[in-house]
């Protein structure tokens, strides 16, 4: 897999993720990948990021099913970006129940929620 | 502005953004920020970018002309990436002269390019 040697992953072995969605453009999140979870998600065609908090690979959805089919991968101009359009299973993406993680505006000097909760995360987490 | 003090900055003070057209939903670059160029990015109404490699603040488009008029700037679930919905001015955000910095694509294991330059970057950056 030459292509994983052109990206310039930082001193931690680590290179950003954005995941869009395919179908609407809407940004749902963003994490962390390592050279083999970015491998396996080409792989696998679905999205695996390196979970900074836990040290280890996160399928996402492994716990809650959101997972996120990957339908392309795209790299930015500086080779330290990754991009990830994708189908969102469920339709949410933020572990608080949202589809966006994204779900914080700044409006009159305050951050204020623009997007209701979907699904009760004790119940996305229960299983 | 205590809406900054919400933010979890990297221990060396910054935070990534994501610059995404507000209208197309097109992903054009992304970047980091420290608090200085988030405040001024709030008081100005156009992106501020703090640049890693030249140390300094970075008003994005003060060569090029393709400043960023910010429509929105939107928090994630862990307070510590941002997302700005902007006008792109000139209708690039890429050095390279391209509407986004996203141009390349993984298709059969290789970065194949996906979009065309616009404008010569030797003609962007000669003023």
């Amino acid at each position: 897999m030459k292509w994983l040697n052109e990206i310039r992953f930082t001193a931690d072995g680590l290179v950003p993720a954005i995941a869009q969605d395919a179908h609407t453009g809407k940004i749902l999140m963003f994490a962390w990948m390592n050279r083999e979870s970015l491998a396996l998600t080409a792989q696998e065609g679905y999205a695996v990021y390196w979970s900074r908090s836990r040290n280890k690979l996160w399928r996402k959805g492994e716990e809650s099913g959101h997972r996120q089919k990957v339908l392309a991968i795209q790299l930015d101009c500086d080779e330290d970006v990754i991009l990830l359009k994708i189908e969102q299973e469920g339709g949410i993406a933020c572990h608080t129940g949202r589809k966006s993680c994204f779900y914080r505006q700044l409006i009159d000097e305050q951050w204020q929620t623009i997007e209701p909760v979907l699904k009760n995360p004790d119940e996305i987490y229960k299983f």
